[in-house]
């Protein structure tokens, strides 16, 4: 079992038992989601966005508009933490302060590279291909003044923890016998069916 | 129809026509939310955590474990910006460039104030009747020790802009004969059957 090293940056102090280092767990989490949130300093104020992005292998991938003023400032190589966050189920608990989630995450800390020629093309195929297989051979490419638009930035995954949690709700054992109603209301997400353009 | 003021930074400049400022617009997405993503300066470097948040009016209401050191570091009122993101589709154009997502999003810049007494008893109650209606009432009200272990925030809502794409691939003239399939595929999030403890 491969892990991700623990660093100062990463270690989870806060329920330290949902944690986990694993590569297979963290690239399981990352590879369920298209939307992570990064957040970054702009100028001295935190900022935030969310954006569409793929794994590819250690690293992540996003793309943007040139001309989009953060993601320049990404592109800059400045300190990022990024969140990827999939919630499961609503955690019923029969006393009011024991009720949760079950969720999945992933954040990490890293920076952008800026990816040009080669490089930038596969990446720019691998965004498609993440939405439907086989796609990237059959849209039309991206031509130049597409490709002069979009910048491509690479993400390290370091500074990487997962955080999780499942099962039943965890009541004190002297309200086990209220009458409340205790369990989980699961969350299900899920690709409906396409509807033609 | 009621709109929050455009300050310098909640101002979309990045495809601004899918940006509102409408209040019903931005309450709409925080109400369907249970999680969103905080940013924020932690001693020098971007943090981002995912929270449970409930909005109550004009603010939001996190909740959380006095022990957790960045809890505290939200609470003591420094600088965050908010996000909460919903994919409604993927968008599936004819050429690689004009792929895209259905999403509503909101993103704000506020702090946070710490509840006390009155105020944070109903804001504990509103977290459980956010999850049902009516629950508050039927669960096992918080003790002594658990209140005690527990901090409450509230953000009020400023600084904020909402952002939304809908709608169908929008391609170039030129491509619409290609021979691929183009259209919208459906992410769909649902409460499922509850699951008994």
């Amino acid at each position: 079992m491969s892990e991700y090293p623990k660093t100062g940056k990463n270690r989870i102090r806060q329920a330290p038992q949902r944690a986990t280092y694993d590569e297979k767990t963290v690239h399981a989490i990352l590879d369920e989601g298209y939307i992570a949130h990064i957040a970054f300093d702009d100028e001295g104020a935190p900022a935030i966005i969310p954006i569409y992005y793929i794994r590819d292998g250690a690293r992540l991938l996003i793309h943007g508009s040139r001309k989009a003023r953060i993601f320049r400032r990404l592109a800059s190589g400045i300190p990022l933490a990024l969140a990827v966050t999939h919630l499961d189920a609503l955690v019923m608990a029969r006393s009011a302060f024991h009720h949760s989630m079950n969720y999945r995450s992933v954040i990490l800390h890293s920076s952008a590279q800026t990816l040009e020629g080669e490089a930038k093309a596969r990446a720019l195929d691998l965004f498609v291909e993440r939405l439907e297989e086989g796609r990237s051979k059959q849209t039309r490419p991206t031509n130049k003044t597409e490709d002069k638009a979009t910048m491509v930035l690479a993400i390290p995954i370091k500074n990487v923890a997962a955080k999780q949690r499942s099962g039943g709700p965890v009541d004190d054992a002297e309200d086990m016998s209220l009458p409340v109603w205790a369990g989980l209301v699961p969350i299900e997400t899920r690709l409906g069916d396409p509807e033609q353009d």
